[in-house]
């Protein structure tokens, strides 16, 4: 039996994890002042789906059509204190990883191949900083060690480890037990259980002095290359080091299964879906309607605002979710020229935006009845912009002056929009829907 | 660090444990062969939100607008060889377990009211069969006790559960260790780690012969019931008796943080989306549509059919999926018809049923120019049958000679009705979508 533990939320602290806000973030500025030594990182992602019985390994399933190892690389690579980011795959992988590098444009990350065992391929990516004449990788004091497929780590963590592993010559991040922890007989009968609260989960990231962690793979046997677990295990036997342990958030989790991708999908979607700018222009009916709607929107963080021209940038860097009310019948020529510049200015490259055309119609005449050839039109404006990752959807609404009846439909426009704003379905892009 | 595990899939492997199909299942006739004494279960949901620091207790959390906890209760409830499921809540949600029992019809289910730790809630879980006098719930020969948040249990790891508890006196389920387990000096440093191959994390379900974990139950201290986290461990300890240890399947896994409940959602939603039934009457043109479609949704268990009447309840019981092709402008009253019926035989109980109705556009006007009456009916009777949990959507979709403007929109068409099932978006209902 488990004792019963719970989390309000598993979403990772620090948004800026997913969404790369200013370079200026405190916790990063925190970390440059703290961190004045050279840190790397090895990242073994040499599984191949051969030897998981997966058509595709783990570390390149995509989520948002993105492969899972982009979203870990990106999460050391947005500080500024960290350096080369080494990852190591499987000879098989290398091209693909290479593709994944460059259309995610992933400047710190360095591809090398792995050995056969997740230890040789840990010992690969600390070999690449051991050649003195590559000026790209020189010698980190501070090497992090990680999984490809724990996406969701934070730089508070990151800058504990390192510190950790700079004073003490290794440090790893563990977590309570889930599970209590049962010795079995050779039979399969219950021998004895561990008394929980002496025992933790040891987890990644683990930290280690260069030096250390590389003269214990130096002297480590065949036997540790080929069966070993731990690498601080291997710091402690074979260069008396003992780590310094620092417990975890929830977050750290392994993407194991596939259930847990569909988790990662849901924390990603849960974090890009935090907040949205409304874009309502200066006419009366249409800011009336934006006001509705960010009051509707209560569990974002939404600002409405007049225009997206150029003074307003700092909207466009600080969300991806945009919803463009306009009130001419089929005016969506704003809310394209919109789309477009995100598909330009590279701001939908790690992460789909989403861009939502609230038509209100003022007029007695429904939109329905509007000309076929504008929404073929919008259709296939849409399916040109998601090319540049940028998810186009239109809603109808009409109009009126009776309250009941205008209520309904600003609550049904807003369970619309929250619907396409969570899911950023691209099968749904170019369809005008109606509130 | 830790080894890569992974697998393929963590479906269910028994879809029943979802969708319930015939009774005849072969693995429940198994069942009943083999058990010919009377089991129960006891099923500790005790935790109170406050306990938890969430609004929402886990368990009672929605997955498609039905507690978490029902859909354990139904993984008993399905199997003919198992009587009684005593779900012990806290005082506080008494009330509220007694509405989801009574709304989503749990006929085995007896709700019992829990003590303030969870051995106490298992122990007064085990009492309500000792009352003699109460003829709805007999002492059982063994009984099986499961979290409330691990919904997919099968019926395979039940019966060897259930055999070698009544064999051996106890038996649980275990898993092999996801994370190195390592022991922590008092300083906070690695002490050591232990050998994974040694130990397995203990899971759930456990099986014990009734007699024993009631003695067991009886014969502990206050430290137990306080701190106690093992039910084998107490077996153990007060009774002698070694569970035996059963491998149990990843999909055993418990529902502990936010995002397993994401992940959970996936897995019930994928399940649900893994058949469908297309019916298409008997036009040539709809038939034709019909079966480019069935070739498009390979993923999919697909059937044709002619009609939705009685000779073809069949269907209607094996898949939640429905396609209701009509070459008529607007005629979506034999697709209305259907979803009306849904809602009157049960079949919606438990798992949302979903209609898409596919309007195949034979004239050359356009479908987006038909009557705005039309349109806000079909919107209004979405609206009326999601009550009874059918989800209705619509898709249009031009006829055309030309082949490859034909073969794009059969493909849009796929794409759209794959998003509608299998994200059965409540949202999205009523709305009128076009490929």
């Amino acid at each position: 039996m488990q004792q019963e533990r719970c989390s309000s939320s598993d979403r990772p602290l620090d948004p800026g994890c997913l969404l790369e806000r200013d370079a200026e973030r405190s916790a990063d500025r925190l970390g440059c002042a703290a961190v004045d030594f050279p840190v790397a990182v090895v990242l073994p992602a040499g599984g191949s789906g051969e030897r998981m019985g997966l058509a595709t390994p783990k570390q390149f399933c995509t989520i948002l059509n993105r492969p899972l190892i982009s979203f870990t690389i990106q999460a050391f690579e947005r500080l500024s204190w960290i350096g080369t980011v080494v990852v190591v795959v499987a000879k098989e992988n290398h091209d693909l990883m290479l593709n994944i590098v460059q259309k995610c444009n992933h400047t710190k990350a360095k591809v090398v191949h792995g050995g056969t065992s997740r230890h040789r391929s840990i010992f690969s990516g600390l070999q690449a900083f051991s050649s003195t004449t590559d000026s790209l990788t020189p010698k980190p004091k501070v090497v992090i060690i990680h999984d490809a497929v724990r996406p969701f780590v934070e730089e508070d963590l990151l800058l504990k480890i390192t510190l950790a592993a700079k004073e003490q010559g290794a440090s790893g991040a563990i977590r309570p037990l889930v599970s209590t922890v049962i010795a079995t007989t050779s039979e399969g009968y219950l021998d004895h259980s561990l008394e929980r609260a002496k025992y933790r989960a040891s987890e990644m990231p683990q930290g280690f002095l260069y030096d250390i962690i590389f003269q214990a793979y130096q002297r480590c046997s065949e036997f540790d290359f080929e069966f070993g677990t731990e690498c601080l295990h291997l710091a402690l036997q074979y260069c008396g080091t003992n780590a310094k342990l620092i417990e975890g958030p929830p977050t750290l989790w392994k993407v194991t299964y596939k259930r847990d991708l569909a988790a990662a999908e849901a924390i990603i979607k849960e974090t890009l879906s935090m907040s949205a700018c409304i874009i309502a222009g200066a006419e009366a009916e249409a800011v009336e309607l934006a006001k509705a709607l960010q009051k509707n929107l209560n569990m974002m963080e939404t600002d409405v605002i007049q225009c997206a021209k150029e003074s307003n940038t700092e909207y466009l860097s600080k969300t991806r979710n945009f919803i463009h009310i306009s009130t001419t019948a089929s005016n969506f020529l704003g809310t394209l020229d919109m789309a477009k510049r995100f598909e330009d200015t590279d701001h939908a490259r790690l992460y789909p935006v989403v861009v939502v055309w609230v038509q209100l119609n003022m007029t007695k005449q429904s939109v329905d009845s509007q000309k076929t050839d504008e929404l073929t039109a919008f259709r296939s404006l849409a399916s040109e912009v998601i090319q540049g990752n940028v998810l186009l959807y239109g809603i109808q609404i009409d109009h009126t002056k009776v309250p009941e009846q205008w209520e309904r439909s600003v609550e049904r426009l807003t369970q619309i929009t929250v619907a396409l704003i969570r899911d950023r379905n691209a099968a749904l892009t170019g369809q005008l829907l109606h509130a």
